[in-house]
């Protein structure tokens, strides 16, 4: 599905790092959240809070995981987990795109 | 309101301008198509096809329109309206988070 149905939208944009990362609040019809966003090429790292699924719409990237030494290689149709209370480095080598899952 | 409800989102970003603008396709339960993104800091012209009202949520910039010489500024709260098949130039001095809507 290329769409969300029936949610609500947060007008405001969620901007990060200097704007190399946007978002926007996408709210499900059960109240479940979700972010949809881009992520532009550079390096950056991310904290976490809740654990995230990033599933990647288009792009490419390679992440490692706080605690791990190896990066892995995503793209567009793949995504990877976070977990909660973590971070992630992420270096993107091809705009992302993608959709946060929380929780 | 701060959210849209009952919309559908378009899961993939629009980016423009290597990434200076950030957009995300809405579509309202009438079918109208809106869209919510941030515009970064920097000077750029846009071309629309059909007529736009820019509702700026936050931020500041200023704006000169096709065939005008001098430009005029808004902030957050304002919005301004641009012709269909025209151009505007605008220079983001605040990041600027929008709604467009068209027609």
């Amino acid at each position: 599905m290329s769409q969300f149905d029936n949610v609500s939208v947060i007008k405001e944009a969620n901007v990060y790092f200097d704007g190399k990362c946007v978002s926007h609040t996408v709210i499900q019809a059960d109240g479940t959240r979700k972010s949809v966003g881009v992520i532009l090429p550079a390096k950056l790292v991310f904290n976490t809070g809740a654990p995230e699924i990033m599933e990647l719409l288009a792009g490419q990237c390679r992440v490692t995981l706080a605690g791990e030494t190896e990066s892995k290689t995503y793209g567009g149709g793949q995504s990877f987990d976070v977990p909660g209370n973590s971070s992630f480095e992420i270096e993107v080598t091809e705009t992302l795109h993608y959709v946060c899952h929380f929780g």
